[in-house]
């Protein structure tokens, strides 16, 4: 199947009168047939959040204009924020990784068999162990040993790496290292982690140990894009799963890895598809 | 709380460039400040479908005329089929009910809390066992005594009684009887069922008894519009609830209670908001 | 439909080799026919938990006896904690309530309709303004004003009343006072509280604001047991529901009504059925 | 992680006093620690469930011996249907596939991992596809190319390999070949399917495209053992996801391969776990 050629608006600006109208004029003057339009006001705030994707064929403005023909038509006069996207672009994601190999293994599984329009250029661990998968989807490993010393030393060796390989987006897929401020803020709103509890809940470490010991009813796994507030960064996407009192710690584990997996894989397309904008700690998720 | 003095257009039309752009344009140029606006394309049969809520304080088009402006100016053009809502009219709405009493009662109780904007001028019924609980709650309530000779007399009769209390909309609050095309005809998605099972599976009769039957693990309640073919109308809303082999058919029954009245609730509330457009037997529901 | 003649034992100790062997054998040599038995061992602890329900019919030990005849042959030597039940003894209820009215409803709509075999002799509120619907349901009303001087002195009294009622549990629901410790000491596992949220996130006041705040994707409500220790007891039952970033604080107090009214009634049941069982601020609740 | 050295009863037979009285004192009587009890009594049949499993460590029956003097102290009085399984032992089970590979690869991933604890002795597949996936994971593949005059032939030397590699169970993981009457009849409750749909809805084939037309609001994947009848097994298992207008039939395809591989893999484990009974087309699960 060959990549579809859209183009993908995200923007968010303060709300005012005539901004969709506007928008969708600017579109269809230049003969843009759009294909999927989504918006929002969050009033508490008065803030105006919009989607529009629309067919690149026939549309009249040369595809390497259309940011600055944008920016300087509509962007700059309603001080907007603003994302242009193609489709036709395969993002580079890397993949970062521990011990624990289910998200690790249901990505790569999404990955080979199509599901997915990407590029991995990098799995990258603290540990080697998943380095004969990762050879076996014929995707390069990169094993950083660390231990409490060379933390600052690997991380920048990473992030060259990453830079080195063009990588727009990072996937933190179990990987139970907490990243610096200064890696963090490299990847605003593109670094996207799985934490195993149905969040606020259960934030920081041993999250399935603490809900035995509570009693819940309910677990739950929450993929977030990453910010430096441990487990606090805007929410991309949860589910959860009912226990009962026959469930052990090690039935909680076995349980949440399937939520974790698919709530991540789920936070992945949702990115892909250009579908979540953040504003404030909180995202706008269009279906 | 006041009734918001908003307007609301439902719209589908086929699908073409520049759609969205004219109608938030016709607003807009009218200094209409649009509140919510969704779109949908049905790619396989190119329909489009549009809802549109704008405040009606400085729109400069007089209440009145709205619908005439709009039908020579844009709907005509396009050959839409279009509704136009005003949401400081309070809807009327009638309940069926036969002996179940659950959905009734929840509904009743969120009328009485003003959780809707609704009037209720009638209650009726082929028993008259819930005679009492209508006059607590002070709604007029109608006993229309059924039997297998009197059928076509009884709904001719029940069609002039809700011409003249000017019903909007009808819910079938688990009403066991079945209603002839001629009456159906005359509320083309306006009369609203709960079906107690996961349509398609178990349409008709004691489906408790036939999910039971069948072993399922979960079950299901479905709340549709109503068209001449039985429990076969466009889907509003669905939800399930998981079941295990320790439930009887009694307790099938109780659980599903609960589903029922959840899911005929929310239907009615995505009908009130104005969010469900019917096109080939199937619904856009607008969150 | 008439009540049950059975019983009901609910048990908890120590676990070791011979427990189920040695109570059914009882049972057995009695003549009772076990209609339900339910077992578990929390292993970490060890200790062993068990619900059995037998007829009474043709059991060959004489009602009143039963208690003491259990205790001295079973219940002493194993250091057992247990309670006896019989079913066709109507537990009685307590509701206290404030403003909100959709848990209040819908316990009464089941109440009415006969889903539950209870009494309730009292609705207890601060506030009068449920005094109406109470007495639509014939049920005595109880109003008591409070202010921040005479709480220990209305609590008195309502335990008064509730010891003159014969009170067997109190549901408090959407009740907005804070219990004092010997209130709830006088009903340990006997009060039972629904929370607005999923617990353990979003303790205490305002959680719908606080989720919304927060930018979950799911909301939920949580029934459990009140000890000393504010929205911390033992968990009965929480259920969820998904939200959306078009959900503001309104819609999530509506969509979580639904919620925590279900989620209560479900609470309840699990209650009456005897299927509840604590132990270290966790329940076993046995389907 | 060793194996546990447990053995499991899984006992059917009329419903009378003292079975469980019975069945635990025996296993008392011989020095058996029960790990885990299970019953129930389906009451509209009269049939009696159980589930008991304990530790063979001090048990005084050698383990060899268990099967004839349980028969001969007990199942034979009572008529039992029942099975004897021994937790040391690791089930083999075969793995049949087509050309979708999702439940292929999350079931590998998982043996990999160590989440089960099985022997694969074959991937068998009417396909050379997965031949790749399966020679990474060390597991023989078996091509069997098939056409419509070959089916009888084909059937008869998959049977034959089973037979040589000791297989215990078949998982059909989206396997599009109908096994003929025989071949189920070898592997009663032995084999099961996952289908694509929230059975008893659309079964057969094209379940999405279905469900897609009717504009069902939730679709389902079900697990079931095969009988001759097909789509029509006893349910193991069953799960939902929410969809919406938005979504196309290629969206469902992909939504459903999430459910489909959990839904899978659950039933496995619970088959595994040897807590699944059949009686009359419908399975009693314990949990």
């Amino acid at each position: 199947m060959g990549l579809k050629n859209h183009a993908i608006l995200l923007i968010h600006c303060n709300d005012r009168k005539g901004l969709i109208s506007t928008i969708t004029h600017f579109l269809f003057e230049h003969n843009g047939n759009i294909i999927d339009l989504d918006e929002h006001v969050e009033k508490s705030e008065g803030i105006f959040f919009m989607r529009v994707e629309w067919e690149l064929e026939g549309f009249d403005i040369p595809k390497e204009n259309i940011h600055s023909v944008f920016d300087e038509k509509i962007a700059s006069q309603f001080e907007m924020e603003w994302q242009l996207h193609f489709t036709d672009k395969k993002p580079r994601m890397a993949i970062f990784v521990s011990k624990a190999s289910h998200c690790l293994y249901d990505i790569l599984s999404r990955h080979y068999s199509g599901e997915w329009q990407i590029e991995i250029p990098a799995i990258i661990s603290n540990h080697s162990i998943h380095e004969e998968v990762a050879n076996r989807y014929g995707i390069p490993f990169y094993h950083f040993e660390m231990n409490k010393d060379n933390k600052a030393e690997v991380e920048m060796a990473q992030m060259t790496l990453l830079t080195e390989l063009r990588v727009d987006f990072i996937i933190l897929a179990r990987y139970m290292q907490i990243l610096s401020n200064d890696f963090i803020s490299a990847y605003p709103n593109r670094i996207i982690n799985i934490h195993h509890s149905f969040l606020p809940a259960f934030a920081g470490a041993k999250p399935y140990h603490r809900a035995h010991e509570r009693g819940v009813k309910i677990i739950g796994a929450t993929s977030h894009y990453v910010t430096a507030d441990l487990d606090a960064g805007p929410i991309i996407e949860q589910d959860v799963v009912k226990i009962s009192h026959k469930n052990t710690v090690e039935d909680l584990i076995r349980k949440g890895k399937d939520l974790e997996k698919i709530v991540l894989s789920r936070a992945i397309w949702t990115h892909l598809q250009r579908k979540a904008l953040v504003h404030n700690n909180r995202t706008v998720i269009f279906e």
